[in-house]
């Protein structure tokens, strides 16, 4: 198979990368810049797909976006990034409107003016709680329409969608991803702040599954 | 309703705001810059809503998917824009991989964060031969992800999915839409060219409405 590969540069992302390589998919790995305040993402996808992987990686620059996203922690400078662990209401803030959605129609116009089969990201059910469009039946939804914005299908390959961040730390283990060139902090500064919804939930993920964690957190 | 209407300053979308304003919703519109040849419908989109109407107009610029697109001769430079009729082979180059799925997905963006509960565009019957994203059931597809996307639905309003061309002048001549401040042609020049696919359209939604057309097409 053929995929575009939505790689963001996080832990999630990063490993399903190694496992389309290890299922022997053909890849063309795309981020977006979006106008978010941890742009650094950018880097770390950048680096693991062309540095440590020789993946054929675009960053698609659509920050013109930000002006219909007032509001979000993550790409509204006048909204703090809130503390404290994802299942709290004020994770809410960190929600940017209908981002996968734009991000999978992207991918696909991708893999339709390249012939490829198919896309493919990395949404988990730690996410299900705080963001809408990362739900399963959302995957069901986009299934149907991706079947249709084309005269050939455009198959969306998700398969952490049932799974927690735990298992997929678990399941890069086992592939060899390098953490140490994986991003996740919504602050974006030098260190992972350590105190953000996705910094707590990557500190959970290791110890959940024993694992090291390589991460410098700020102090 | 509040509705966030995707404007596109052609003769359809133009008639659809008419339509929505005269049925009393409180409506924004927006406009893409995805690096289209034919950037000149920016401005007659401009020049409708602020200047005729004093309609709130954004243009959100995402003209880094161009990227994405090569091989539509509206987004790809080294693709000449075919002449001749829609139902030609030849106008298949002129397909934008999945435009509508990102515009939609960036609209219903903006309307979850301006509290908004729909958004509208003006895909029509006589699209569909082309354009696989005019397709009725690609709209069914994207109702259901659209109601997915966010905790709170956002509706698709597509009122000429069933519509042909004609249709829509004869609606746009009763709601009193000036067509000199819509533009449609491809190929983007000082004057419609009146030889490219949606030239030939709009030629033809005249002439079968009976309407007079007031376009200045280029000898």
């Amino acid at each position: 198979m053929k995929t575009i590969h939505v790689m963001s540069g996080g832990m999630d992302s990063t490993t399903l990368l190694y496992q389309l390589l290890d299922e022997g998919r053909e890849v063309k790995c795309i981020s977006f810049n979006y106008g978010q305040r941890h742009k650094k993402e950018l880097d770390y996808a950048r680096g693991t797909c062309e540095t440590v992987l020789g993946v054929p990686f675009l960053v698609c620059d659509v920050s013109g976006v930000k002006e219909l996203m007032k509001g979000s922690s993550q790409t509204d400078d006048s909204v703090a990034v809130p503390h404290g662990h994802y299942e709290e209401e004020n994770m809410k803030k960190t929600v940017v409107p209908n981002r996968n959605m734009i991000m999978l129609s992207m991918a696909a116009a991708y893999a339709i003016s390249s012939s490829y089969d198919s896309i493919s990201y990395a949404a988990h059910a730690g996410d299900h709680a705080v963001y809408p469009d990362c739900r399963v039946e959302f995957v069901e939804a986009m299934r149907m329409a991706m079947d249709l914005c084309d005269w050939n299908k455009v198959s969306i390959y998700a398969p952490y969608l049932s799974k927690r961040k735990e298992d997929i730390a678990a399941i890069g283990d086992k592939l060899g991803v390098p953490w140490e060139t994986t991003w996740s902090c919504y602050e974006g500064e030098d260190l992972h702040c350590g105190k953000c919804g996705t910094c707590q939930e990557r500190i959970e993920a290791f110890k959940l599954s024993n694992l090291k964690d390589p991460t410098e957190y700020k102090p």
